[in-house]
């Protein structure tokens, strides 16, 4: 049997810095626990515009469609500010997601006990937080057509189309269903039906779906503002929430935002499953490149790795080990080991990117 | 000269409620400050459905084209979710907003120093925030065609269409930054330029109503996603925000709860100067119509009155005037007085809507 295949793409930012820790993890996963991974890098973003001009080589394309998994670092910074839309370092992020068909994003909005103090919302609204946002990821605004910035009379105009098809809905409603069932049972499917007819087609089936297919999960619909308001009062009311490309943008950075683990928090973007079962998928923290604290050892690669700890549970099957590693990191947490983001309280020990990643490949 | 005339559209659940109050503060004005206005009421949204078949009449359409200002109370209710989209009660309101063209709306994130333990929000997070939300509301994917539900191949797809000219986002832009004047000085505008070329448009039509008009402002650009997360971690780093309609309707309802005063705030939806020289406007409280409280005296009367405190202040240039009864709501919250959403605390007192109303008068 061969080893399963990762392709690492670190980007821009604090995306190299963090990416190298994720590697002493792999290293250790198979040293230690005999998992090799055949493990090979690309350029993505600014760095890959940089090199080749465009944000994602055609030839980078090809092996992330042909690997088991991809790891993203993060893309942009503000050098790349003023580069034409189309080569732009998030187009190369937004082919990914397009062209590998990642329809599924999870979003885990969760606050580690360790740092619930963090947050800007009190200790008893975020304390034991864990809800799981699924953003639908290759439709919607974000690649709906026409879409331009066009010469009208004597101005301009900027259009952008919201498409949503009844597959395209569907799909992710189940994915949605089917993480409800191993987690709390409950979904809320959130959206603008009282004014977008294609918020109207998502509620409608969104509960087609439920109806026919998962009736014993419980199922609520809300607007997306209220939503957001909700998500703001008492987050813990929700388990798992289904919402689109944009809605989902938002609402899964203020829910991040929420827990006060930004640094902390990673994300899977799942498709079809492949000729070998396992999902097409791309790992990512939530995080961005952070450009500001990019090169100097403050970066905090805790949500990097969790993204790797997704990576093993659902691309690899291997809920133990993600299991483990993501002990590993509450452990490093527990012990008051802190990167520079998650300074301020009494008694931590603060440590570098690179020191945090030896801390939990210690713990490991 | 004849008096300032208004239309009063109660609309549904506590919309006549809270409504009812506002008349109370109306007579004051009209019996001790000598400022008569000429008041008629209309139907909106439901109720205006029961009656007439149909959200909004052409012949209250009419009406509130020619007073000087429209106030508002809620609309919608579980009543009417499965009516068709065109006439649903929401149509109404969208149908004054887009035919009066009130592309500015404002809506103040107060947070109220007697109820700041009331936010989710930590109250150092929260205590003294006064921001103020500039929603373009006229246009974008509210209203941009083609819009509907089609069939395609063999499934229904929905579309909805995102669509800004320069003008538009000029002369909201414009709004933002002559508040900003009168405020902080400081204008962040937000969109999703890394991904939409309509939000490619925004972020340059704005730098250069900035650069060409209000060099004297201080601007920033945010991407939306970034300004939910910086609106939950760090409110108080916000003057005033413009943004479009949809990243409005979220990133508002969201401030809205960061205060805490959910119940409180007020917001004015206001259009191009009249031949009196006054703007097209219409008053209403960010609150929805709350159906599961109606006609129980528990709704917060508040947001409603500090809406037409809004009116005096935007169309009537009674600065004055809408300080004055701004005052005596602190006043009120400053002794205790608290209706059933702001109940909770130690030492105050419990009072029904009406009696909220009678309090205020009374402090007016
Ligand atoms: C970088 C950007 C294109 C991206 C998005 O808007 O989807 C990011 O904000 C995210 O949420 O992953
Ligand atoms: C009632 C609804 C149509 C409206 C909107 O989406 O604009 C409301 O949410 C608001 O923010 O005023």
């Amino acid at each position: 049997m061969t080893n399963p295949s990762l392709l690492i793409l670190p980007g821009d930012g604090i995306g190299p810095e963090v990416m190298a820790e994720v590697r002493k993890i792999i290293d250790w996963y198979g040293a230690k626990r005999d998992l090799a991974f055949d493990v090979s890098e690309g350029l993505v973003g600014g760095a890959s515009y940089d090199a080749h001009g465009t944000p994602l080589t055609d030839e980078t394309m090809e092996q992330a469609q042909s690997v088991d998994a991809v790891l993203l670092g993060a893309v942009g910074g503000p050098k790349y500010d003023n580069l034409d839309f189309s080569v732009k370092p998030e187009r190369g992020l937004l082919r990914l997601r397009k062209e590998m068909d990642l329809y599924a994003n999870l979003r885990p909005a969760q606050c580690f006990d360790a740092l619930a103090d963090f947050s800007s919302l009190k200790k008893d609204v975020v304390a034991g937080l864990d809800i799981m946002i699924v953003r639908e990821l290759t439709s919607g605004i974000y690649f709906g057509e026409p879409r331009g910035i066009f010469e009208e009379g004597n101005e301009r105009v900027g259009i952008n189309t919201q498409r949503y098809t009844e597959s395209e809905i569907e799909r992710v409603a189940r994915s949605a269903f089917e993480l409800a069932r191993r987690r709390g049972n409950k979904v809320c499917s959130m959206e603008k039906a009282n004014v977008m007819e294609s918020g109207i087609l998502w509620r409608e089936v969104v509960q087609k779906v439920h109806d026919e297919e998962y009736p014993d999960v419980e199922l609520s619909h809300m607007y997306a503002d209220a939503g957001a308001m909700q998500l703001c009062r008492w987050p813990k009311q929700f388990d798992v929430i289904v919402t689109d490309n944009l809605f989902g943008d938002l609402l899964s950075d203020a829910a991040a935002m929420l827990t006060g683990s930004l640094g902390m928090l990673p994300s899977a973007s799942l498709g079809a499953p492949m000729a070998n079962g396992r999902p097409k998928a791309l790992y990512e923290p939530v995080h961005g490149s952070a450009p500001d604290i990019a090169g100097q050892g403050k970066a905090n690669p805790i949500a990097c790795i969790l993204s790797f700890a997704m990576a093993l549970r659902y691309s690899f099957d291997m809920g133990d080990e993600a299991d483990r590693l993501e002990k590993a990191v509450e452990k490093v947490l527990a012990d008051g080991v802190r990167t520079a983001d998650l300074l301020g309280e009494e008694g931590v020990t603060p440590v570098s990117t690179s020191e945090m990643g030896d801390a939990i490949v210690a713990a490991l």
